[in-house]
């Protein structure tokens, strides 16, 4: 059997992530591709748990290193038990944010080193990297106005305006660095040209 | 100000790691030291919501990376925010288990390579080790029996004797490869002379 393809979705916060998940989750639908949707960190009933821990508010703050491991921890559970058997039966499998967010928001965000990161990518994913990464980008004012309509913010969207700056330079740099890979889109246009884009991205992917 | 020491109680289930550890905490006392008393994982409020999710049963197994990856990532919160801080305050600090449970449960235990174990406890660490590590060895069938008897067990005591037999090898293996940094105690012996050793031990430290 073929093995499936990983599509990852990443970008800052308010960038429109959830409608275009679904967007692509139609178009492969369209081509009768069978798609598992996904997020980071999450993704597994333990994941999801990890990830409360990770977007409450505590008494304590959390150290850049354990926010860290706890994104890893997470990634584990998704990895072993979610991504990697969906794709061997030929899934294809579609994440809202996966290892890039790392990058971009402990790495960039946090200031820890990239190093670091590229240490536990190899130790928790193996070989294992997406096929395809699209980056919605949009400027950081643009995305925090529209998450900040979402309502309550959580102990991410409750940064400082230079925290999603970081952010958000980290994930152009990783995009530039692998062409290849990445497709970044330009997500202040309107909905139809950013759509019309993504589905330029996963024709290629396709065929 | 002197900085405070490190002393570290360490064994498999059931070996008497509570009884000793407050006749630790009693014995310091009658010389006049103040003793911070915590544990791993745990020691935080966040922390101790990971040992939660490490001793909790899941519909899914935790994989032994993010079994790792969670330990550590309570570590971390429980270096910066209680260990290293009451340490630099003078404090001296007695903790239930500690990275040498790591190498003894996740590295002995389930197999866990010791250099990623090593990598972790550098990054999160840096230099802190523990000043004495006071390990109660006993047969595993001796321990068992005794944490049988406190009622309903959680997701490391219901593992198999096998694992219980690594985890006791690999602490006495560390313990043999550090003797200066070890005192291993037979734990086995009658609690008087139990805790004439770890007096002598201590009594080693203090003067």
């Amino acid at each position: 059997m073929t093995r499936g393809r990983f599509i990852t979705l990443e970008g800052g916060e308010g960038v429109g992530k959830s409608t275009n998940l679904q967007f692509i989750r139609h178009l492969l639908a369209q081509k009768q591709i069978d798609v598992l949707l996904t997020r980071e960190p999450g993704g597994t009933e333990l994941a999801e748990k990890i990830r409360q821990l990770l977007l409450e508010k505590h008494s304590e703050s959390i150290t850049p290193q354990a926010e860290l491991l706890l994104v890893f921890a997470a990634r584990a559970q998704h990895v072993q038990h979610v991504i990697l058997p969906a794709l061997a039966q030929g899934k294809w499998v579609l994440s809202d944010r996966f290892t890039d967010a790392t990058y971009a928001y402990q790495g960039g965000g946090r200031n820890m080193d990239n190093r670091i990161i590229a240490w536990l990518e190899s130790t928790v994913q193996g070989e294992l990297r997406p096929d395809l990464t699209l980056l919605l980008d949009a400027p950081v004012e643009t995305g925090l106005l529209r998450a900040q309509h979402r309502g309550k913010l959580d102990r991410f969207e409750s940064e400082r305006r230079d925290f999603f700056e970081r952010v958000r330079q980290a994930y152009l740099t990783r995009a530039r660095q692998e062409p290849r890979r990445y497709s970044i889109i330009d997500a202040a246009m309107p909905l139809a040209e950013v759509q019309n884009q993504i589905g330029r991205a996963i024709e290629a992917l396709v065929s």
